[in-house]
């Protein structure tokens, strides 16, 4: 029986243990009654830079959810900002609530307001349920944004650019795997063609891949298959397909323990976030089939190089299409580094990205 | 019986429970897992200007209990700095640990830090635990620190103009009770003798009134009652003491269930903070009984303006005085007012200070 003191106990707020798992800096809850702004900012990490990370909106059942999902997100964007060689640290927010019932140009500039108090310790950009005329509310009132709309001055959209960082670190694992990093006539199953993958399938198809496409909305499954002649295959038939490169480019955790058995490739390279359920074992496990991975967080950094370069000074497409094209490199060296301490893939681009954390922290 | 599912429930992070409850603006968890930084920080309204408040360091048994606390100071701070005609908002902090065994110099500056990056939105000085060479260090690492020693150019020790509020606060009382505001052969009693009381019982005995003083430290009572020619009284004895006024400068709810009925005087004003150990229920029995109460938040804000006036600048000791000397007009409107109205006093001051909130925030 639990005892009504085990009930005051887990009620107790266990923020401070939440921030000492990961090591996050600072969480900060801003509140606005007067527009009904719930809004979380996570900053996990500035050793490197400001915490740059998009904010989200979201209906969260609870509070909890919101401020796991923050947490988990922050912490994200400081490895990939590390890895990417980018002078940024982690950080991320989310808005609690309704997008129909709730989004409007007064809760936005109340959030964009927050931003602004922060004094550039966080920068925000676009990320879920947010348009890029949201952005611009919130910067009337902050200029700690970024990926704003190239018809403002800013970087714009970051999906082509991620697409390309996907490409060439796709290249990169085919050099690795199988001596030379052409895509010609290579078998290759893309999950999702929104708008990085339908970039995706553009750089591929030039390459005379042949390819493979899922998406569970049927209008675009059909326009992408017919673009770029491909051949559209069904939401769970993809894990079985026999193909060299499987590229995840829709939601995360597709790397998991019923489909891990049944991947028939040769490499995993794909845009998606967070595509092994679970980093450690998942990671192991298609290291001992023999399946290449390349860590997602390294490969999909193209869209934060695109508005990390835009808020840093100096943004050009040229600029930030060169910086991502080193994640070929970046894919080549971790592919190594894994192999030769008999690491898996995703536990040895996190040592790079943590080493350059730890190096720049010992510099202050 | 209580269901697992209860539990998970309870479990839940219901911050934005808490900061809806009172309308807190902003809380901020910071975290440094070097130094052990453990802070919290709340910002509770900026209507009518940065939030002000002090950091107290303290060994929370919870982090729940610190954020209880820091939630409850920074929204008092709000109402005593808008009372007080202030353009200041309210906050504080709390630094979480024991003070013997986590103070220092990195800590102290990692927690400036933290306070820099919010760019003034808050503005930090000295409460419990913390020394004024621990603000110089805080200090190194942010401009928005108050309350530092003259000799640095600060205000410094801010206890003889609280001590200062209290007295012309007790005055306009006096009027209000007697008709005229002399203290001369008045029978009151001073609860806790510290900085402040100490300051106190100096201007009273210039007005000879008749002086009784407790303290649970022996020394300073016995120094206190000699100096000022005051009767020493017991620490439990000065609830059934018959006087004129009661003058609270120790702890807080001295006025609680167990002493409202022991009580014969005819006003209570002092120094201490959140008097009342219900804001409502004992509020209402003081007006029932006729005991004129000088809210505390009020009369003790001698403090506050001093560090106000130095933080938004062209601080002298005069200007402080002078700032501080106008509690005694708001002592008579709020009397009066409450009054005219038929509430009790701490409602009255309540209301003038959400008032004044409310009409700046009209502004906008």
């Amino acid at each position: 029986m639990i005892e009504v003191n085990d009930l005051k106990k887990a009620k107790e707020v266990e923020i401070f243990g939440e921030l000492a798992k990961h090591d996050h800096e600072q969480l900060i809850f801003c509140h606005d009654s007067q527009t009904g702004l719930k809004a979380i900012i996570s900053i996990h990490n500035t050793v490197l830079g400001p915490a740059l990370g998009g904010t989200r909106m979201w209906n969260y059942t609870s509070d909890a959810e919101a401020l796991h999902d923050v947490l988990r997100l922050a912490r994200g964007m400081t490895y990939k900002a590390a890895i990417s060689g980018l002078n940024l640290g982690g950080g991320k927010a989310v808005i609690i609530g309704d997008v129909d019932k709730i989004k409007n140009e007064a809760l936005l500039r109340r959030f964009g307001k927050f931003v602004e108090s922060l004094n550039g310790k966080y920068v925000t950009a676009e990320d879920m349920n947010m348009t890029p005329s949201d952005m611009e509310y919130i910067a009337m009132e902050t200029k700690h944004v970024t990926g704003l709309s190239e018809s403002i001055g800013g970087g714009g959209d970051p999906s082509p650019v991620t697409a390309y960082g996907v490409y060439v670190g796709m290249k990169a694992s085919a050099k690795k795997a199988y001596g030379n990093d052409s895509l010609e006539g290579k078998r290759i199953s893309v999950q999702g063609v929104g708008s990085v993958g339908m970039h995706l399938l553009e750089y591929l198809s030039k390459e005379k891949a042949k390819l493979f496409v899922s998406d569970y909305n049927e209008g675009r499954l059909h326009s992408a298959a017919k673009k770029y002649k491909a051949h559209p295959i069904g939401l769970d038939e993809i894990y079985n397909l026999e193909v060299d490169i499987y590229s995840p480019c829709a939601m995360g955790a597709t790397i998991n323990d019923n489909t891990i058995d049944r991947m028939r490739c040769k490499i995993i390279a794909g845009a998606a976030n967070n595509q092994l359920d679970d980093e450690v074992l998942h990671g192991k496990m298609l290291a001992s089939r023999g399946i290449i991975y390349a860590p997602d967080f390294l490969i999909n950094a193209g869209g934060l190089i695109n508005v990390g370069i835009d808020y840093l000074g100096g943004w050009s497409k040229e600029r930030a299409y060169r910086k991502t094209e080193k994640i070929y490199q970046t894919t080549i060296d971790i592919l190594n580094l894994a192999e030769k301490e008999g690491i898996h893939t995703h536990d040895a681009a996190m040592k790079l990205a943590k080493k350059r954390i730890s190096d720049i922290a010992g510099l202050k």
